[in-house]
């Protein structure tokens, strides 16, 4: 490892407050992590390329960085989670120099400390290539367990966090808000019987949510809540399109009973708002209710941008 | 998400056995692991970029994949553990296709099945750049605490498994077998004070362990154990140069009680072959004794690559 190298990893290792649960940080051949007590561990990873999930600019260092670790915390978030420890390894381009490699772990390190987050171990390389920055993310269940993407019933209520649509041409999938504070929230006061994080788009996760569950549903066309990018966007791509259909939205689909449902209507307070957009079906397969009344079969559709985000 | 990853995906998970301790396995927003009982937990991770780590050739998809996996199960060596699950970031070449990608990750999971490592996520991921692999470790300590990079004290002994240099011209940096049985071994018969795997050269992670440690040590230039490709080399390199200096022998490093080292001179019985190359000093520094008596400092030299190879 060449000297410039160190002094990033002294720096990084500068800016990170060692804490409970980790009892060695950055720095030897490993980490050492305290597990929860009688409780899983849930471990996420993604990996970022320049120029597939973020291009200089619209995107910063920082922000490049940020996204890095938000992804996984969405990640942590969708199984009902809390995250303690974040694992970074990166691919710098050579020619960007010390002050690129600062900007992108500031970015990831600020957010990290916004949710109590741990860097606790990493990987530093340089190269002739664009940057690439791959997060690991461990953290435990907020419940006894975590919540999956299986486990909706025929008869539950389908919810989304916050609005779809829009993410990419809004900047928005470099600085979305991972949950995690609305997920703590709905663990403490609903049953989350299945969850995910919409990255793909709302239609293609919706058919992993369906397919995990061996269930269908049918959803509400005018109850899917739009981003105002995904109501204006002038390209020709009705606005129900963009919210079916657009990656990288980052909020989570949920499915809970309707008396969940019902309190979830009338009691929740967040800045975030929650909206029902269909029910759980026995029968098999997505499909949609438009304001007309007429009922179609809902396709995967989904962001199939051939580069694939996210276990 | 694109048809192919998906193809992919499940083809790796059809490679995988779901085992005890992963709880859920790829395919999920993020894995669960059952932590173990009373023990800290071990994670390591390490990014391994084609034209960097590896080129093709000599190395094949498989052997990237293998050694994307095995500098990862070092490090759990390393730090007196055993390895129990792995996570998988890969950025793939779109241009190589989807056998290309079968390899990289039958490599790495053939080497997974012979420790008993489970690869229980990952995020996979295609793009017009090289091969870039992320492989983040999960492990236990086989005692009820790892052995860190400091901890050597004033008249130890210095011992290291197997033979040094030459492993880039060898090939060895892409075939090398993680010496996890070895220290097994070693853990059960002796006190490991400190230890590290030296992947940038024996003297710079000589400094490492010192430093750490804040000792220093006496190294015999004679009781280096030297690979076959070190002593031959025709380079204009000195034998002991390569030994010395020469990057990613993934063997071990440890410290010892002298009571100790005399075990294991006179019972160590395995394959691989620990020798005593020193002693911990209170004296601060690294120095080197020549067979004619001379004593010198031995700077950390080292594989300064500007590449930088893990934690």
């Amino acid at each position: 490892m060449s000297r410039p190298e160190f002094q990033l990893i002294d720096w990084i290792r500068g800016q990170i407050r060692d804490r409970a649960p980790v009892t060695l940080g950055i720095g030897d051949d490993a980490a050492c992590l305290r597990p929860p007590v009688d409780r899983e561990m849930l471990v996420a990873i993604d990996m970022l390329m320049e120029g597939v999930h973020f291009t200089f600019p619209p995107a910063t260092p920082q922000l490049a960085g940020r996204k890095a670790l938000a992804v996984n915390l969405s990640d942590i978030a969708a199984m009902a989670g809390r995250p303690t420890a974040a694992f970074v390894s990166v691919a710098l381009p050579k020619s960007r120099g010390m002050d690129f490699a600062k900007e992108v772990h500031a970015g990831l390190i600020e957010l990290a400390n916004e949710h109590n987050v741990i860097v606790a171990g990493g990987d530093t390389n340089s190269w002739n290539g664009p940057l690439v920055i791959s997060v690991t993310v461990v953290g435990e269940p907020l419940g006894l367990h975590p919540v999956c993407r299986e486990g909706a019933r025929p008869g539950d209520w389908l919810f989304v966090t916050g609005a779809l649509g829009g993410s990419l041409p809004s900047g928005r999938h470099l600085t979305f808000p991972p949950r995690l504070g609305e997920v703590e929230q709905l663990a403490s006061c609903v049953d989350l019987h299945a969850m995910l994080d919409i990255s793909d788009g709302l239609a293609a996760d919706l058919h992993h949510l369906l397919n995990a569950g061996r269930v269908g549903a049918l959803i509400e066309a005018d109850q899917i809540p739009l981003t105002e990018t995904a109501i204006y966007a002038a390209d020709g791509k009705a606005p129900l399109m963009h919210g079916l259909s657009d990656g990288e939205d980052f909020e989570l689909l949920f499915a809970v009973s309707p008396d969940d449902g019902r309190l979830l209507l009338s009691d929740w307070r967040n800045n975030t708002p929650v909206h029902k957009i269909g029910e759980i079906s026995e029968v098999l397969g997505a499909r949609i209710r438009y304001s007309d009344g007429r009922i179609e079969p809902l396709p995967p559709l989904g962001w199939t941008h051939s580069l694939g985000s996210g276990q």
